[in-house]
């Protein structure tokens, strides 16, 4: 089968690798629906670490279940199936209190081929969330959204305790920013602030239920914020970014008793303790648990309440992977969907 | 009247002053029940800051009303009462969520004399609240402890989340650390671990409700921790001392999805935003809004239901406050009171 690898900085190929296997009994495999590049995969893309051996990228997948291992009772082959970048057994404690992102046995599917045409799933039975039915072809990159943007940009507005009557700031304008505008909408937010200075992401996230764009970023972003909320800040920052700029832009939007929901992966941040202690926030983020909220996710896609899959404004054959790293790399699209 | 002055570190005495005086429509005048000194008084005791001329240190109170403005409404002269370290209108929006220490009009009470015989309490409608009868002598030290190291404490078990069926670990064996455990106890927690490695401290910590004491520290504490609680870590860690090493337990004692209420005041703290960020956990504290829970607090006082001013391990006269603060310096007393 054909499978994504990354060779080194910049240089993406399409490789034709073995079928993966069922090797532990409670696998399935799965043949991919479409497969998509996210945005974290560029960290890697850009060279954060020296890459020797082609390695393995991508982590979010949907697609129709070949095959199970012999202990799987959940889904069956023929299902539609949606998973998580973390692959979880949905029982342990961590799981049952929300967090299966932290699950005690859990599997980063950054280890399978999940920008493939299948791949292993291990711990089948808690990772995945079967369709109702077989989804209709167009419902397909809403489904994939599911499988991490969609799930993460949900956590960071859960995590930044996002509900009715809330004022909201977006921190990002990626495919996670953007669906969490689009979770701040579903979960009854009454304004929703985001911070995007491109156009075609400004349009998206008008679509997806924002309220105001504020095209300022650092201090003056934070400043634009204040004057909005009658200087007192959002009650709800999503930080999606990662970085040490736009962390701080997300704690000083957001008033005293606020919170911040940050899913961007930090990368050199660190949080100075004395401007944290007098800015009374609350701090929650991390890896998404995105398995919590598939059933609830894939309702609201398959009854059409939600598009989320409109963060793909790029769609290629498989075979031009390269292509879509590239354009994502040099934010030419959101999102690219790579399909067979 | 007396006032306690910082001539320099190290260098506490008692001064000759002129009386405090109304200068607000808003202010009262308050003749002090008793005084105390803060573990926050040290770091200034300590020389964190070069001192010049002689600084007003101190900022817990309670007592009886000598005198009000003319705008005083709600406490009258002859009331007993009992104020926080933020003086606070109690009417603006933020004030009105919960956060009275952030209110948009706070006045920090380290500027007037505390540890004197009057003080002046600005906004003291918003910031006073009087005791329902005129209490008997041997409640004033518990009813000086709701002015800052018991509210300290409930906010830190409150920012934690603290409450029925919980397992709570409590760094910091002061007295805000020992008010987190009888804080964490009223508020319902199943297991409570105080760490804390000095005997006196331990004992008060189980009489306040401790069900484990723990006393390695850093890592090694960590590891205790996790022990303790079948690998998880806890549901709500209160950090009560405001260090890296501090913070970096409390963080790791707890188990993902879980909680940590800081109020130690942080020192040259960096939280690493990797680490936070696959931490899973919650954070959260600052200054506590101690006004929000003075009627609480109080009522479990004047009813007898709590005895927090038992960290008050050393009582001296007044003019004694040079021995007070090397005492509390020296580690050789939790909390020292004052007496007229």
């Amino acid at each position: 089968m054909r499978a994504v690898k990354l060779y080194g900085a910049g240089d993406v190929r399409v490789d034709e690798v073995p079928m993966p296997t069922i090797r532990e009994v409670g696998d399935a495999i799965i043949k991919l629906a479409a497969a998509c590049v996210c945005g974290s995969d560029l960290w890697a893309y850009r060279g954060v670490d020296p890459i020797n051996d082609p390695v393995t990228v991508g982590h979010e997948y949907c697609g129709v279940v070949q095959e199970v291992g012999p202990s799987v009772k959940n889904v069956k082959p023929g299902d539609f199936v949606v998973g998580s970048f973390f692959a979880s057994d949905n029982t342990c404690e961590i799981c049952r209190s929300g967090y299966q992102s932290g699950c005690l046995d859990r599997r980063g599917m950054g280890a399978e081929n999940c920008q493939a045409e299948y791949v292993r799933v291990p711990l089948a039975d808690g990772t995945l969330v079967a369709t109702p039915r077989m989804p209709e072809p167009d419902l397909v990159p809403h489904l994939l959204a599911a499988s991490d943007v969609l799930g993460t940009g949900w956590f960071a507005a859960k995590a930044a305790e996002v509900g009715p009557g809330k004022t909201v700031a977006v921190i990002g304008d990626g495919a996670v920013g953007l669906l969490g505008v689009l979770a701040a909408k579903e979960l009854g937010a009454e304004r929703i602030i985001a911070m995007s200075r491109h156009e075609s992401r400004q349009k998206l996230a008008l679509e997806f239920g924002a309220t105001d764009i504020v095209a300022e970023r650092g201090d003056e972003g934070v400043a634009r914020i204040k004057e909005l909320t009658g200087g007192l800040g959002v009650h709800s920052a999503l930080e999606a970014v990662g970085t040490q700029e736009s962390m701080m832009q997300a704690i000083r939007s957001t008033r005293r008793g606020g919170h911040v929901g940050f899913v961007g992966v930090l990368h050199g941040v660190n949080i100075p303790g004395g401007e944290f202690f007098m800015s009374h926030v609350h701090i929650h983020g991390g890896p998404a648990p995105v398995r919590d909220y598939l059933p609830d996710l894939i309702a609201r896609i398959v009854e059409r309440r939600i598009e989320p899959g409109k963060v793909f404004d790029l769609e290629l054959p498989f075979d031009e992977a390269a292509e879509a790293y590239r354009a994502m790399d040099e934010r030419r699209a959101i999102k690219a969907l790579l399909t067979f």
